[in-house]
């Protein structure tokens, strides 16, 4: 079996394509968690499967955590998928539908000079109201807390200083809050930096991860709403920085980078 | 570049086979980090380079820790490059000499029926009194200390419950200790089940891992010195178990089992 492995700011995917699906009755939950583990497989946040293209999308992308779980959306891992496609058709850019489970993303990969590295935007479609809160998740002083829904589920959490959160019992408290699990992200202005913001995030199904592209783009969106930032804002992760543009649908724009291609046995 | 990815009981090691020395030039600390970076680059707790024959060893192994420091000896690692050994020669069985900074070191590979997966005898050598203790590590309550020098050093600490012992801190501690740094283990005799150890590692350069194979040899050493096991010794880690016979020179026996091929760029 055939894989390349990207990382989207340190957000890692392994990428999977199977155009004639004739992966299918093998690809499931036990074979993503084998090839993610970092010790006894290849190590990966998630796993990316390519599928053939289906109404208005060139490919489709399955995309799993690395606990198996289906993930129905990542800008990171699109930002990879997209680079990965460029590579495989042998051509350093490319315009690309991709239906995802979050409904049809349009992306535009462009290959600098560098050839390992693509910049990568991806129109990651609106940004709306995300679930009710069922309860307050406490253990953190959240000045303003609002949920988001980028294809996926997001909480945001405006806070004084991200960086002293205790974020990793703060996710997996929020786990037991919502039934369906949600994305947590902490954010603040930078201060003597307009537009800019610092985020650290909590992925359902993952745990902390250096950077998640839906979750930079629902904090924009949420510090938008709330006066802290204008519509174009440069969010920043511990694994790099994100370009999001607000309007009716939301542009993200960020690095993949490719790791490595990679044969597993069987 | 060519590598592959193997695993001894879930402690991972990227093999590059550099026989010819051509890669010398480039091989170095911050290739290794790299490389070994499990969000950036592939990911594995170590990188072994597989250099050419020298006098009374078949080839040598240069090995080095995910932070890029060299290591003398590691057990898990040398199995894993004999398994990379047998494969790239495409044999199932193989008996090698490896010429290690730790010594000659002499295994035998069988792969079985799965081939994936090879069982691995290796000659480690003598165990032999380690560096002396300049302080006492505190924050464990154990009932005998020894250090013991399997080509590496180790600071073997008998305790009544490996699994409660903070070893985290532990084995940070213990690095202000000793100067050149110390691999620790913790180990207790498993009850009802004679000639069987439970051990947790703390790797230096490396932090917790699920199995070191040096370790066992070691505390396995320890703990027949301190009477509380024979010469032929099962040692049970968080990663699965590696049989341990004593003497003048310690075998170790374990799985070893590959994981992909994998190229990387430049």
């Amino acid at each position: 079996m055939q894989l390349t492995k990207h990382h989207g700011l340190g957000n890692d995917f392994l990428v999977l394509f199977d155009l004639d699906t004739a992966l299918s009755p093998r690809f499931g939950a036990d074979l993503v968690r084998a090839l993610c583990d970092r010790h006894r497989g290849i190590g990966a946040d998630g796993l990316i499967r390519v599928g053939p293209a289906t109404d208005g999308a060139d490919v489709t992308m399955e995309l799993r955590n690395a606990d198996g779980s289906r993930a129905e959306m990542s800008g990171n891992g699109i930002r990879c998928l997209g680079q990965a496609v460029a590579r495989a058709r042998g051509v350093d850019t490319v315009d690309l539908g991709v239906g995802t489970d979050a409904g049809l993303r349009r992306l535009r990969v462009r290959s600098g000079a560098h050839r390992d590295t693509a910049w990568v935007e991806v129109d990651m479609g609106p940004a709306r109201p995300g679930p009710g809160i069922p309860a307050r998740p406490g253990l953190v002083e959240a000045i303003k807390t609002v949920t988001v829904d980028m294809g996926n589920p997001h909480l945001v959490l405006l806070v004084d200083d991200p960086s002293t959160v205790e974020l990793t019992d703060l996710g997996a408290a929020c786990q037991r809050v919502f039934e369906q699990g949600i994305n947590v992200e902490v954010v603040a202005a930078v201060p003597d930096q307009p537009d800019t913001l610092d985020l650290r995030v909590w992925e359902r199904g993952v745990g902390l991860t250096q950077a998640c592209g839906t979750g930079a783009c629902a904090a924009a969106s949420a510090a938008h709403d709330w006066g802290v930032v204008g519509e174009r804002v440069r969010v920043r992760m511990p694994g790099g920085e994100v370009d999001v543009a607000l309007g009716a649908s939301v542009t993200l724009s960020g690095p993949a980078t490719f790791v490595a291609d990679i044969e597993v046995p069987g």
